[in-house]
């Protein structure tokens, strides 16, 4: 089967969060002649739900899941285009399209490596496709994977298809990704005059303390599977008009991108004992948008890395950089990893993929889907 | 002669920064007839000119100068009043009125003063009153003061009349008062992804760095004249709203009051090399509103306090605290103190003075001329 038809399908659904744009009913067409059981799953408030689905060929273990997103961003400024960003086309050996990397490609290779694949494989195959990952993400894969744990679908193992490559295709293998926090600081002192600073309690002073408590060392000298974590202030504001006035009140807001080494909970304790210090009232908001994960290298990734080696030639490296994704929710669930096409041209204009490549990557995935299985039903 | 009426006479002319409102005339008016020559002095852009008066007596030295304003700061909210602020009501023995202490009263102790001496003082005696004290004070005292000087009048002594008892008439005299400098820092550096620091360069670091070694270690531990000096960040903004971008620019600003270890240049200097520690690219804008000055106390500040003493049977605390004043400007041209009324209405609501109180400064302004130009006279 090639994967260049289904691609062209599902680009032609303008899927821009949270829309489904009929992409789901696409890969239903798809995945039920070739033995899957497909449900639809609708989570979040009335009106706004985000629509999902799960389908499962099989039901033994080793239970292998591919998960990713139909969802796309919007293509913005479509004078940066030389394609329709919905239009597939195809010129000069390359497909044009919203998509074509960022993920629909990444799909309709895995499910053309299920077509190409013999029926009577070990264990069973699941997908978990979301139309929420470009989006808030909360009713999307996190909901998925909750329902799947009730459901008796809980993976024994699960690759994402995020186009990872850098360069070239199976270059690089994520194998965990850093967590992101943000938190925002209040600290709060006594108003008064700037001639009178004994009278008053200069909030701006104990801050920039804090801050640089904060920032002088760095968080940690990174693990052999992660880079630094990094904190860095990204505004301070005060908004005092008045040079002869002590402000009340200081702000500052901070992003934390952490490795496996720090939790959002340690992450806060730490910010509190920075504050802490200078005895001062202070209010301290922390969210965070995802915690650190990593998939230590075993067995799973060591058969992951030998088929990607064996289908292109390339030895891939193991990664855990960039941004987040969907499979921090993953990494609560079971052994996860993220392989996928060259993501160059990921959110931007003419995003596009050539042809060769997507079926050099449904020919990977094929190799992915035998090693893992055999690895699994052999551990 | 009984201070009362001058003052109000000039507690009814409503001279609010810039108005002149016909004070100088009713200062013309009393100074005429005990002997001075009086010039009228305009300064400023054509239309917003500062009306200021210069009145001398004898041409002889040593010349003894008094230096006051008769412009006064808004009444504010007339229901905070129990008495018309231009009314110049005397009820219980007190006279209230804007400027009843800052410092219309000064004015008229100091004028009732000389009239209650004889004529054939040694030396001579000036009066320089400007009418923008208050206000930005670019028109009146500096500029008479050049004028002065390039007419043979520069004084060899000043007194400042403006009101710096604190407790009871008498108990403070100011023979210095600290500089006022502010200045804005702004902080370039190269703005990024939060998840990318090694390709940016965060300035809030940065800035947070330099205000750090700025704020950490007090800019002196005083003299035995002065308080220390302060420095006081009164505002840090960087108003990024963009919890994943790295901003490209910092601004703070910061206020230092400052004792005569420092002057505009040297601080200028200090915060340059703040700054040039960062190796990073800044702007640094500064003003100052006044540098320090010190009249070392010495034989003019020594017969001022004997004066004061005799006068007031209090031992006069010398003292360089508070704001500005117009004596900054008078230190540019000979040695100059500050003594007068009880201040603590002064600016507020219902200000106003006890009428046994003017007639008692101008009893002790009486002393104070005569110890003054016999001092100047013997040495």
């Amino acid at each position: 089967m090639d994967p260049l038809p289904l691609l062209q399908e599902l680009i032609r659904c303008p899927s821009v969060t949270p829309a489904e744009a009929g992409a789901l009913g696409v890969l239903e067409a798809a995945l039920v002649p070739l033995g899957f059981t497909c449900t639809r799953l609708r989570f979040g408030p009335p009106g706004e739900e985000v629509e999902n689905l799960f389908a499962r060929r099989g039901s033994r273990g080793p239970h292998l899941c591919f998960a990713g997103h139909t969802d796309v961003v919007p293509p913005g400024d479509l004078a940066g285009w030389s394609a329709d960003p919905f239009g597939a086309e195809v010129r000069d050996g390359v497909v044009y399209g919203r998509g074509a990397t960022d993920m629909k490609g990444g799909i309709a290779a895995w499910i053309a490596a299920i077509a190409s694949l013999p029926r009577d494989l070990p264990g069973s195959l699941s997908l978990l496709i979301t139309g929420d990952e470009e989006g808030p993400a909360l009713d999307g894969t996190v909901k998925v994977l909750d329902w799947m744990a009730r459901n008796d679908h809980r993976p024994d193992m699960c690759l994402v298809g995020e186009p990872t490559s850098k360069a070239a295709l199976g270059d690089t293998i994520k194998i965990g990704r850093r967590g992101s926090l943000n938190a925002e600081i209040t600290l709060h002192g006594i108003q008064g005059h700037s001639a009178y600073p004994q009278r008053a309690d200069n909030p701006v002073h104990r801050l920039v303390r804090v801050l640089h408590r904060l920032t002088a060392e760095p968080l940690d000298a990174g693990t052999p599977w992660f880079e630094p974590s990094t904190l860095q202030v990204t505004s301070f504001d005060v908004g005092n008009p008045a040079t002869n006035v002590i402000p009340g009140t200081a702000r500052a807001r901070l992003n934390i991108r952490f490795n496996d080494l720090h939790s959002s909970r340690s992450l806060t304790a730490h910010l509190r004992a920075a504050l802490e210090a200078e005895e001062a009232r202070y209010d301290l908001a922390v969210s965070c948008s995802g915690e650190a994960f990593l998939t230590e290298p075993g067995p799973f990734v060591e058969a992951l890395v030998a088929a990607t080696r064996a289908a292109t030639g390339r030895e891939p490296s193991l990664d855990t950089g960039g941004g987040t994704s969907d499979a921090r929710f993953v990494a609560q669930h079971c052994p996860v990893a993220e392989l996928g096409a060259v993501g160059a041209t990921m959110h931007k204009a003419d995003e596009s993929t050539p042809v060769a490549e997507l079926r050099a990557l449904a020919a990977l995935y094929a190799r992915v889907i035998e090693a893992l299985l055999a690895q699994e039903a052999r551990a």
